[in-house]
């Protein structure tokens, strides 16, 4: 099967062979060599001088131990506009009071209603970066600029964005951002790293979850070592995705990402659908997962059913109340020319039948010739 | 490097091949199917006809998933008599008023003591089962037993004995138990299991940790998904490492656990090494890790650093206070005679060099020789 959704990605061949490992003791030397190189790497993917920790647990474990070590606020305003927006504001709510800034999923936030929040006595933010269920990219340069204005803290969810588009923390003002290893950075699912600023202390709630503490993270961060027992496999698969990164350079990897998206997308309006984002003036489409309107009849298991029974590519579907109205292609992580042009291939071949596109394979196959 | 530590154990040639594959998407029947079928060993692993629930995450982060979401209770008691004891205090210290009833690293817990605390009001207990710090067995069936005369939630951290010795829920009457994945299962680490029975959710608490609220595990259950992304490659090398218990046979492996850590002190009184744990009535040997004191003159790096250097074989120290005060052999999982004899006789020419033990490995083979 050739996945195609916005994680868990296909992964390289070298990703796979490095977990088929022996395991090693995790209180090692050997194992903090690991680490250390891990640590290198991804704090040129957030762009930052700050520290990154790792956890073993999903990117939502990630967002957690962001928002919950660093909730010592009066208010936090979590901006919402698709499902991992929505996710932030339930996870703040535990922990705060929550301005939760809420418009219809796909369409864009305004950024007078961000400075309204902090007007209104708000000291930190929350928000998504890139927002997987949407495929919309949010405008987090602006928003951070904002919210420095009233020196709030900025706590940015960049699980599938970064590795695969721009993250420029320390330039744009961020102070906390997270990516999930099973996005942009192409390793399997299961570790999160965060990324924390100085600044970022100042808010330390010591009343966060034990396992989610990062604290306590910090505390064993000097010896390259994690509090508790890590997923030893996944850090020998992140090890070698962040190898093939380094090799690759993050500049040529945020490229390759840019067209393969807008091969995607100008196949798409060619073809004659409808993208679903809503933008305004500062949002814009993602540059890791791009999400159409299904046209009108063709159900979700006509499309994507075919496309997995005859093609063994997965797609992936709407999340929540976007089921079977919109699908949407991942294009993170190692995937390249050959996976993105099979799957347009078969997504057109699958909808043609029931005439609700028209051929444009060609527009997307020259944007993709640009890539080596 | 053979890995006779208490965890990560080392892993059988077939659990490292069931992780070199592709990534399949999480959301599908494939994964559900997987998912199933570690769900249904664990029941058995476990003793219970209760759901269990899997996590992304340490053995850590399952023992949290598992106070936390069931802290509604006026006092909570914890038993620490080693370090994972200790955790569970500072951990439940987050959620609900505890009392810690501390003895000294090593030492038993009275039962006396237990009692006291339901007297005192304690609505529910946690306690380590196999304290792999200490290398002590606690007496789980006699706690609950005495937590069931007062109606109280019984929690039990069964990280290092579930899968290596008999863990019967329940027959025992403990509501909560959890195990990690990398013990004596033999699978790598990342993954926690929390096996909870019907009463537990009468303790329910909405305000635990979002990452870790059983509630949206159990959700999730009926279709066989988790909550959030689960770390598949971390499921495929688990579900090979049941298969492997399935068909080796609990009983036999329960066995085989008893005869190797029986061995492996056996050969430690007769060499003229001390034990460490110091049993009442009730406690016990542990059956999967067994803690000997360090003997007068042989630093923590002479015996381990040797070991490791000369013959690749890694075993622990001692945590915390009991660093160089103690080593600790691991006989989890999927270790067998080989590893068991290697690792002694290493231990052995090691000590004799500094004439801190007699030969005493004769002891060992005798027992050995009733493993097939």
């Amino acid at each position: 099967m050739l996945l195609m959704i916005p994680g868990p990605v296909q992964l390289h061949e070298r990703i796979i062979r490095a977990m088929a490992r022996q395991m090693i003791g995790h209180r090692t030397a050997d194992f903090s060599a690991i680490m250390e190189f891990c640590v290198n790497v991804l704090k040129d993917v957030f762009g930052t001088e700050g520290d990154i920790f790792l956890i073993s647990g999903s990117g939502t474990a990630g967002m957690e131990a962001a928002i919950a070590s660093f909730s010592k606020v009066k208010k936090m305003v979590t901006l919402e506009n698709g499902k991992f927006g929505e996710r932030l504001g339930e996870i703040a709510s535990r922990y705060t009071e929550v301005e939760r800034i809420q418009v219809p999923w796909g369409e864009s936030v305004e950024l007078d209603d961000v400075r309204e929040a902090f007007e209104n006595g708000c000291e930190a933010i929350a928000f998504v970066h890139n927002e997987t269920s949407t495929g919309i990219l949010n405008p987090a340069k602006e928003i951070a600029r904002i919210a420095k204005e009233y020196d709030a803290l900025v706590i940015m969810d960049a699980i599938t964005s970064a590795g695969g588009d721009y993250v420029k923390m320390d330039e744009w003002g961020v102070d906390v951002a997270i990516v999930g290893s099973q996005k942009c950075l192409g390793a399997p699912p299961g570790l999160a790293a965060v990324a924390v600023g100085e600044n970022a202390w100042d808010y330390y709630n010591e009343k966060c979850p034990y396992y989610l503490d990062l604290a306590a993270y910090m505390k064993k961060l000097k010896d390259m070592q994690t509090p508790y027992t890590p997923a030893v496999p996944l850090f020998f698969a992140l090890a070698e995705a962040l190898r093939i990164i380094e090799e690759e350079g993050l500049e040529n990897r945020i490229h390759r990402h840019r067209i393969l998206s807008s091969a995607v997308r100008k196949w798409a309006v060619e073809a004659g659908l409808e993208l679903f984002p809503n933008l305004n003036k500062y949002s814009s489409y993602s540059n890791t997962v791009t999400a159409i309107k299904m046209p009108d009849g063709v159900t979700d298991s006509e499309l994507r059913g075919t496309l997995r029974r005859e093609y063994g590519i997965l797609i992936s579907g709407g999340q929540g109340e976007l089921k079977g109205r919109i699908f949407r292609i991942g294009t993170m992580g190692n995937v390249g020319k050959f996976e993105t042009i099979s799957t347009l291939a078969a997504i057109e071949d699958v909808l043609m039948r029931k005439n609700a596109v028209k051929p444009a394979l060609q527009y997307a196959q020259i944007l993709l010739r640009d890539l080596q």
